[in-house]
């Protein structure tokens, strides 16, 4: 088969310089305290932040203006590649939490590094667009942009399980996660 | 920067054995009829696929039980390489419709083509994953397996413009499309 490689197609500019969470070719680990860490999380529904297009690119965006949503694919390039080889890590950095595969966890560490965040277009100014609620990192290479599609995006009765409730909770203050339920 | 090559780690097995819409280095073109492509779509919200992982990765599925819903990104293996390079595309191949930038269309054809799919996790075993509502074709490379957090991936309040209104109203009969309000 052919070779999956990504093209560098725009890059993104956020107030966020550094990620919360680092990896290493053993696990990861949060890079801040608990109380910044909070301060982030609570900031980003309300964050604006910039998806800039390399030249060439700006017709890609025709006709974006006309969605209120996107979902935003991006590189988690702050994840050295020997972090790619892991399998399971401690979810958030969390020692006192059992070991998890990655897949069940939210970690920037994966074999393929990449984020996904569905983001609120405010609007688009040439080959910029300004949106709401990303949480990429300054610098983060632009990946995919699509119009978000409930259909294709959105779940319904999403149900999570009690030690990914814990740590969000944790993070997020005393209120329950968003749209989540507890997995019965 | 260093180049994003993405790592082959498993391959979704599924009834969809071809793609609706085909893509060349012009634009994308639908490769059945209306008909079958409204049944295609009809069936989608019950279609149970499976995702394979390849030898060796088994261990990044350790705990993903505990999710109701999963976020499964894969890649367009049918998209061929000059198709990466369009900017624009008639939305779902017809050419009763305007050009539109692909970033604001579902094309498979984008200049990093990975598709994204919310699914149910119905059951896993061993290294694989039984999932539905995966539009995933037969043989697409996995790219990526993440627990679905609605903080992160859902959207409140999605209006989408009438040209995708009526395109997917046409495609998934009289209905309005899940979830979708129309763009004031």
């Amino acid at each position: 088969m052919e070779e999956m490689i990504l093209k560098p197609i725009g890059t993104i500019r956020s107030r966020i310089k550094d990620p919360i969470l680092a990896a290493d070719a053993k696990d990861i680990s949060l890079q801040c305290d608990m109380k910044e860490a909070r301060e982030q999380v609570k900031e980003l529904p309300g964050l604006v932040s910039e998806i800039v297009l390399h030249p060439g690119f700006e017709d890609l965006l025709d006709g974006i203006e006309d969605f209120s949503h996107l979902l935003v694919l991006y590189w988690a390039h702050r994840v050295p590649a020997e972090a790619r080889s892991l399998l399971k890590v401690h979810p958030m950095g969390r020692e006192d939490f059992p070991l998890k595969g990655i897949f069940a966890t939210c970690s920037p560490a994966r074999p393929n590094p990449i984020l996904v965040n569905a983001v609120r277009l405010l609007r688009r100014k040439g080959n910029v667009l300004e949106v709401q609620g990303l949480e990429a990192i300054d610098g983060s290479p632009l990946v995919d942009i699509k119009p978000y599609l409930p259909f294709y995006y959105g779940a319904e009765g999403v149900r999570l399980p009690d030690w990914m409730l814990r740590a969000m909770q944790e993070i997020e203050g005393a209120e329950a996660p968003r749209g989540a339920l507890k997995k019965s």
